[in-house]
């Protein structure tokens, strides 16, 4: 018996992986999250079993473990079952709960990468989270933990001269920006993008000092990427350079 | 003119994006990176120009600056120009160089992201870089700056309680071992992942206290992916549950 874990990517339903691709066209059942691209499934055989295990259960505790649960079961009727998870199943995808679950009960589990929108969102919009003088590293946390509250990380992360992501920490902007300010770093540049990749996508560029109102103009809301950092602000530069271009 | 950066993903040319591959199958010239698959190159059409740009110049400090200047030669030639990068163009790609150089020459850049090694290797040998209560972060960094030194993240990660990916590190291994000595960390994990996602890949898990040794034992040497924190030893958490099952 095997699970697929299969990673989306970020939105854009072309930046699925062919690998990704082909486990989908020989899928025999499908447990998709709440945000995968509904174009992906039209790759599924016209058989395939097909099942939204995203909002289904709501935000209710127990729903990681129904999906383990579900997992098990379909991959005891079918043999296998593909999981296909926004984003990559183990950045913050809690991919690896559900393959511990799975060899629990006898079942191996295949690892198929997706492209993480904690890099390539900002990288869309031209914001490297590694440049070459400008930053050297870059570190991706959650705004949201088992606990509810903000990652300790977040504060070491501020001091640090890292690139800083935060995933899921829409609702703790407040807080993020306290803790900067705190610091002594107000005019930190931080960019935040919601739907990243799709059509509708959004992006706030601002500063550590203003962009609480820049949010509120802008209306951003839940899921969004928040970067932060001196690479930041590098889309604007190079906009810049090419508005002084003889561009086409 | 256009410029499209495409990242090629980890090695494995099947994590690839369906994007990625689309840019490749309609190419006029392709600028590739050393370390990309071969089987890759097989999607361009049949008068596609493709050229080495890896290895040609060596370790000669100009190299990025003769690849800026292909770039702008052959897109004023043909119009357009893919550059296939390992990995992801913008995690330590020096993608964003690229587009700049680009930029400043009137040429826009599309920005087609790639699997980055940094969490799909550790992914695919089952370490997954976050786990709820494991750790609510990762912090990626190089081994190699500008100024050929480890970068000084290293020591402020290593007191962090992320998952550290350091990237270009092998030969800064000694180094960075010392470093978590010094803060009395010497039983952390660490996994070294080298060619990650290939047949012939090779791994070795253990502490910071044995890691050198071990090393040298199993012969590794770069381009390898460290891994260090907890998390890096759940892949032998994941074996011992798998080999305790009834598999198959």
């Amino acid at each position: 018996m095997k699970l697929t874990l299969v990673g989306a990517g970020p939105g854009d339903p072309e930046l699925i992986t062919l690998k990704g691709l082909n486990a989908l066209k020989n899928a025999k059942v499908v447990l998709f999250d709440a945000l995968i691209h509904p174009d992906l499934l039209l790759h599924c055989p016209d058989d395939c079993v097909k099942i939204h295990v995203g909002k289904r259960f709501g935000k209710h505790s127990s729903a990681q473990e129904l999906i383990n649960e579900m997992i098990v079961e379909y991959a005891n009727r079918y043999g296998e079952v593909v999981r296909l998870k926004g984003g990559d199943s183990f950045v913050f995808g809690r991919g690896y709960e559900e393959m511990e679950y799975a060899a629990q009960h006898g079942i191996t589990t295949d690892i198929i990468p997706g492209i993480s929108s904690s890099y390539a969102v900002p990288a869309l919009n031209g914001i490297p989270l590694t440049s070459r003088g400008i930053s050297e590293s870059f570190w991706v946390v959650t705004g949201t933990t088992k606990s509810h509250a903000l990652s300790k990380d977040v504060h070491l992360a501020a001091r640090s001269s890292a690139t800083v992501v935060i995933l899921m920490g829409m609702h703790k902007l407040g807080e993020i920006v306290e803790i900067y300010q705190q610091i002594g770093k107000a005019d930190m540049p931080i960019a935040i993008i919601q739907n990243g990749s799709l059509p509708e996508q959004k992006m706030v560029l601002g500063k550590i000092s203003n962009i609480l109102p820049l949010v509120q103009i802008e209306e951003l809301s839940s899921p969004a990427i928040i970067v932060i950092g001196k690479a930041a602000v590098l889309s604007e530069t190079l906009e810049h350079i090419a508005s002084n271009c003889d561009m086409h």
